[in-house]
């Protein structure tokens, strides 16, 4: 296929997407921690052809609840995201029971260690065959720091910085061995050649790793760098080594601009658009008819608890607003916060846009947290897809099935065929790694260079 | 079963325990990195119904090698440990694609987090039905301490003392949730009971964690803890907390002090001897003659790099010996070592007691690595196990096959059935958890006696 394809992840979030989804009386109670309805999902996903699952991650329990943070837990306890199973044990045990499908992780750079982190990646591309990608965020609650030994989160800037050493490092060690070091030569006894050994011996400001990783060069080279902040230090962390992005966006405007910054960010780090690929969330909510569609859609609002959904916003926006008229405007003064700054600004330009409510706007968003919601029909989905894709806005989509398994369901029956039929995505996997799947290139070793120049000198 | 039954582990190690396995003609190439070789030996291992399958571990290339701390990988790349599957990404996926066996995992003290040990092995054990449990280490040589920020590793004292610690915080974590805390209630719309949430508030000397754990309490509770340390401090450790210790002996009398010796300890903190399985390592190598038997060990022996087998001694015995003469005495005042100071004593002893020049002691423990060899057949490998089993020695073993697939086929072949036999080892799992198969109780919820507490008051 010459004509250029979308590419399609799954987010797999336990009972859906949606926050009262595991209210939905098709979702199975305890979807959370049952690893055949995980399965189940990514099996459907790998049967249409779907790029990739990908696994969202927080390592603490309320992260985004000041309630919780000071104790109280009584609105996190009428939520599902108080207990799921973990990404590496979640994406190792479906690498070993799926064959083609992509598995994109969700990993913090702030609270974890390099050498772990590329060790267990590497790992998982060897299990998979390929298909492992990372999900890099750097976390933003203190929710999360007080299980690792802080007081507070470390600010953004510097948790920033410390994502690109880190991304340095993790580069670094699973380029410890060049592709062909291992030669297990039985008859004299060699199993590597140790001038294909690389010691990395970083020293920098956060890390001190000496390497080399206990793993050989992943399958992948590395496996998919993915990121996920939007703000002004996570784009330019993207732009200078992510290969996808997955970001939220309200408007086929504000995707633009953003897939033009960022794409135009690339030539500067001497890469070319197509090596980034810019994936904004969508919520689907799919009907036959656009009228069925709605009732789904409003059936899922409907089990929206209050309180739930005030907490939410107030975690979004990094601001309490518990003590507001829910029915009274959104107050638009709030003090900047230094956790999620591009999902604040986004926020704050819907709720003055259209003049929203409290109320109003925690209903927009506590469906799809901030990603784009879209209620119809297959051909009206299609369409929108189809809109942002060949408008300068999406390469691909972070499809977040409403409720599941029922709303990924319902979009590969009634949005995928006609996006085939536009000849937009694929029939059938053309490659067996994830890269192959996004169309990106293996990564060279970074010490080739350095070993051609000595041959030829 | 009334009859004490032996627990049986299979020894997970790529291409298998002898040093120079992976020359074996029958040994694939590649085993290490081909998860399709690991699943195949839990399949033989569940097939015979082993307790679990185990995997060892450690965090850096070398790490035993002095050469290779100083950049000399030269003895290291004549060896196969240089790069295999991690263990929670291997143990997740193979928990995929197994039904019944346990999965134990080897993950350090030293070098992690609390809670990314507690979720992890949380999930893990949610994925599989409760099949977990996580064999304890400190880790011991400068080459780990280099990967993770530090320029020398931990004193011991202080590992231990850490590892106390950090056990303590897991089992925290582990209780957040009561049994039955998730009441998923679709109709009020409460996912789960607040009053049946810990939150752990650990402010230590080690660590400062405040949880809860976001994974709901393990089907087991806690995943099996297994330990691996046989230093005073490891089986006070053992003795406190532990429900299996993998421990080395090479003779009947050393494995019966140190059974009597652990048992011993238990009442000091209310336990009972049963509570803790005593797992010595047994490397056995079965012909159906003797003679086979011996020519398959001296097979293996003869593929022994002398670089490799020396260098595995200095590691072991925690001394640089490559200045010595192989053919001669060991040297018997060595200095004491910061690592596994229980293997060094055992080492000498055994020199010392038998009179070994270098190269014999390099020889009697490259295979096994300092474990019990047995060469032998069925019946005699059989009367062997049997008679540490009945002469308070062990509680079972962890079988570490010389070679995989094949010295564990053999070991199935011939010595399973003949335990089997003398009523020593199950025909049939009669339960589902590692707990179940091991005859191990459900650990109560820490919280459980306050709430009795408040509602008898």
């Amino acid at each position: 296929m010459s004509k250029r394809q979308l590419s399609l992840n799954a987010f797999l979030m336990s009972t859906g997407h949606h926050v009262a989804a595991w209210r939905h009386p098709d979702v199975p109670a305890g979807a959370e921690l049952d690893f055949g309805e995980y399965l189940k999902v990514a099996r459907l996903a790998e049967a249409a052809k779907f790029d990739a699952v990908f696994v969202a991650d927080g390592i603490a329990v309320g992260k985004g609840s000041n309630a919780a943070a000071s104790g109280n837990f009584d609105t996190v306890a009428k939520t599902a995201r108080a207990s799921h199973l973990e990404p590496f044990t979640l994406l190792s045990a479906l690498a070993a029971v799926t064959e083609r499908i992509g598995l994109i992780g969700t990993v913090s750079t702030t609270y974890n260690e390099p050498y772990h982190l590329a060790r267990k990646f590497a790992s998982l591309d060897w299990i998979s065959g390929g298909r492992a990608g990372w999900n890099q965020v750097t976390s933003n609650t203190p929710a999360e720091a007080a299980n690792f030994n802080r007081d507070e989160h470390p600010e953004h800037a510097l948790r920033y910085e410390r994502a690109g050493e880190f991304l340095d490092v993790v580069k670094g060690l699973w380029d410890s061995w060049e592709d062909d070091a291992f030669v297990r030569d039985k008859a004299s006894g060699q199993f590597f050649d140790p001038a294909k050994l690389h010691v990395l011996n970083h020293k920098g400001k956060h890390f001190q790793v000496k390497g080399p990783l206990n793993v050989a060069r992943p399958p992948q080279g590395y496996p998919v760098l993915v990121q996920a902040g939007s703000s002004e230090a996570g784009r330019e962390i993207a732009a200078r080594s992510a290969e996808a992005i997955f970001t939220a966006h309200q408007s086929l405007e504000s995707a633009q601009a953003f897939y033009a910054d960022v794409k135009g960010r690339l030539a500067r780090y001497g890469r070319r658009p197509e090596e980034l690929k810019i994936l904004p969330g969508i919520l689907p909510i799919v009907g036959r008819t656009e009228e069925e569609a709605r009732a789904k859609y409003q059936k899922l609002q409907d089990l929206i608890h209050p309180q739930v959904g005030l907490s939410l916003l107030s975690g979004m926006i990094g601001a309490d607003l518990s003590g507001y008229d829910l029915d009274g405007p959104v107050p638009l003064d709030l003090p900047e916060t230094n956790g999620g700054k591009s999902r604040q600004a986004l926020l704050l330009d819907l709720a003055e846009r259209e003049q929203l409510s409290i109320r109003e706007l925690y209903l927009r968003i506590a469906g799809a947290r901030g990603h784009w919601t879209v209620v119809g029909t297959g051909t009206q989905i299609a369409d929108r897809i189809q809109q942002w894709f060949e408008n300068g806005a999406a390469d691909g989509f972070n499809v977040m099935p409403p409720w599941l398994p029922g709303g990924l369901e319902d979009f590969i029956e009634l949005v995928v065929p006609e996006l085939r039929r536009r000849g937009l995505f694929r029939e059938e996997y053309s490659g067996t790694t994830l890269r192959e799947h996004f169309g990106l290139a293996r990564p060279e070793n970074q010490y080739l260079p350095q070993r051609r120049q000595r041959a030829a000198s």
